[in-house]
């Protein structure tokens, strides 16, 4: 690892680009600037585009028509921090202990984003050119489900066009175990916003005789889960739900990581989730509703006895191919307002969301991409899907028509979106190996 | 009404004494320190005792062993003022708007209290003597239960001694109509914390395979309730429940109000609470679950994909003849350790509790009350109970077998313990000769 990689990651961690807070968007703005520099310096022509939202910023080398283009995303947005108290040190002075440095963003997304960019620097600084076509796309929302990308993609199509993606924000199954990543589970976001009385009540004078939000939004919650199944309750919800196949379950089972691992990782009492099937599959191949964020009344220190004035419930379901998210936030849409208790209104307002996304492992490019992590890392890939949602990998098949490598540095423990963030310098050392060993394979296949 | 007792008012309510806030308690004990020297410039005999929590303040005039002893009950202590921001004004700074004076406390109970002692003041001023033996009790922890209370009375229980307690800390069913109140509905409440990951997971990686304490939580809330019925789904929860009596239920129908009320106090879209009951039955004779607080996750701008590492949730039961809290208590942490969902741990804190009251409103001291109170306001008093909780006067017939007479002040649309609490200024100097009539009448009740 050289120092000045090192001081770079750190620079570019230092920023608190938080898109979901209206309040750091001077920060969001600060970082994408800080991009354009850093990639106009290491040769590349650059463009910051404003949207309607946080910039998209985009750089390209010098494109030939006999050479594969290969667009390579990142976002450079973070995820909020709090509860900033469980923080061991603060989010954004970023600090190093052994392997591994902790900041908001060092894994997602910023730290796998800056690998690949440096590699590119270190391919151009010592060849003057790249085996391929590049596109570096870079987003500042994608923690907000990237709003503004898919109209940005269509607007500039032709400028975008490629023949495959490639990202990184994605996991490795353990450490040096390269991980190519063919399936990401969809998301559909909302928010319940549940009013009773006009002002907070008294809950001796008034109690019994009105309906408490708190109370309702607890019902409203409750009702969305069978919970002796594990399964949710929405009428509809699993329809379109596909079931795994054979290969995936018996090769899942094979992996150095299973309900043991997610224990010690999640620090459970026990796990649970829906009946008959394990943890990998419940996270990976299987739908889920998940209360976000609950809040009525009085949470501070001690007791007032109100009946609060509203209630809020954030929500949202994770979805497994062939769910379509617009279609469950309606049927979430409809099971929340047959379920909403008498006595009060409520609120329904749906936010973002995106497909479930597949890719066969077995294409050119996928072979090509297994490759790269296997020259990276010594060792053959874990062919996996992963729970977490990036939507605009539908964007890019639905818009470009391009397939998209995923090809993760991220560990287990990595805490991404939660206190304590880190990421593994030997993975961030790997990160720019493998960009150059991607660029090359990709290159190749080509030919 | 004197501009100098308004003055004096405005002064009383700048203190924020908020009991229940660690962060508050120089406040409070200097608001201790301000009825001190008040009452003692008024010419009674004061001292200022220390508890393990807030001060007592205890004042007496010249006791004769020929005079019936009234003991007068107050609490200097306030409700939190939070949401803050649905205050039309600072909660400290009292604004006086037409009859009405807002400010924390002014209902609920510094003007009630502050009534009497001027009272008092007057008669002394006056006549130099009281036609009773008097003792001013003002504590600073009704709001959190008078933790300190009773073992205060139990070790001070012969300076203590009296015929009869008398506490304005209730309301008035309609302006202008007198109201005594013969009944209290008791209180409990518990707390429980809920755990489950170490952190905070991410939604997606995670998602599926843990509980959510977000979800368990709700999933807790909602088992408290059957929620057709609008009855509490507890195990004997309704065993030592009294039924209402018919007089009573009668009595009640005929007051100036009722369900149209009960919308226009509380706003609510509609009203909702236990089948076969009036909405007065259901807040003065039927016993509750209410959540007061419950929280988990993100809940701020904007979305969070977590589950969240913890929850919380806050109960209180409001308690009727002849409930015990610590029944119900034991009761409900039953119920809760059976409800919990699976893959968590769960802790519940028993809080502050009080025994439900009611008392024969036809006894002498009782017809004394109601004298005093048509005296006051000119016409015949309604007999009502209510909702809310004084746990102390169950303390005051338990350690010193003295019987309580509430003779409340506080209109129906005073918002105790919500944003914009406010007091009517015609019932503060009402509340004056009150407490006048009152003495006069509990001593020619003695002669």
């Amino acid at each position: 690892m050289e120092q000045a990689d090192l001081d770079t990651l750190v620079e570019f961690l230092r920023f608190p680009s938080i898109s979901t807070d209206s309040a750091s968007r001077g920060h969001v703005n600060d970082c994408a600037d800080w991009l354009v520099d850093r990639l106009k310096r290491g040769g590349l022509d650059v463009e910051k585009h404003p949207t309607p939202g946080h910039p998209v910023v985009l750089a390209k080398n010098n494109h030939r028509p006999d050479r594969k283009t290969v667009m390579i995303y990142g976002h450079y947005d973070v995820q909020p921090v709090d509860p900033l108290e469980l923080w061991d040190h603060p989010p954004f002075e970023p600090h190093i202990e052994g392997d591994r440095i902790f900041a908001r963003g060092s894994t997602d997304n910023k730290g796998q984003l800056l690998a690949h960019l440096l590699g590119v620097e270190k391919t151009l600084a010592a060849s003057r050119d790249l085996p391929v076509n590049l596109i570096f796309l870079f987003e500042g929302e994608e923690e907000i489900g990237s709003p503004n990308l898919e109209p940005f993609l269509k607007e500039h199509a032709e400028t975008l066009a490629c023949d495959v993606v490639a990202i990184s924000d994605t996991g490795m199954v353990a450490p040096g175990v390269p991980t190519f990543t063919y399936g990401l589970r969809g998301i559909a976001c909302l928010e319940v916003a549940l009013k009773g009385p006009s002002t907070d009540l008294h809950s001796g004078i008034y109690g019994g005789a009105v309906a408490n939000p708190a109370t309702a939004v607890a019902q409203l919650a409750a009702s969305l889960h069978d919970r002796l199944a594990g399964r949710v309750r929405i009428e509809g919800f699993y329809d379109r739900v596909a079931p795994l196949e054979d290969w995936e379950s018996e090769a899942w089972a094979a992996l150095p990581m299973g309900d043991k691992e997610m224990v010690e990782l999640t620090g459970v009492p026990t796990l649970y989730g829906e009946e008959g099937y394990s943890s990998l599959e419940r996270v990976w191949g299987r739908p889920t509703a998940e209360v976000n964020g609950i809040g009525a009344g009085y949470q501070g220190e001690g007791s007032k006895t109100v009946i609060p004035a509203e209630a809020m419930l954030k929500l949202s379901f994770r979805l497994v191919p062939d769910q379509d998210p617009k279609d469950v936030m309606a049927l979430a849409q409809q099971h929340l307002e047959a379920a909403c208790p008498a006595g009060l209104t409520m609120e329904i307002e749906m936010g973002h969301h995106g497909k479930p996304y597949k890719v066969d492992p077995h294409n050119a490019f996928g072979k090509a991409a297994q490759h790269a992590l296997e020259t990276t890392f010594g060792k053959t890939p874990a062919l996996i899907r992963e729970g977490g949602s990036i939507p605009i990998v539908q964007s890019f098949k639905d818009v470009l028509a391009a397939d998209t490598l995923l090809l993760g540095l991220a560990l287990p423990d990595c805490r991404a979106h939660a206190p304590n963030e880190n990421f593994s310098l030997e993975n961030f050392a790997a990160g720019i190996r493998l960009n150059q060993n991607l660029l090359e394979a990709l290159a190749a296949e080509a030919s």
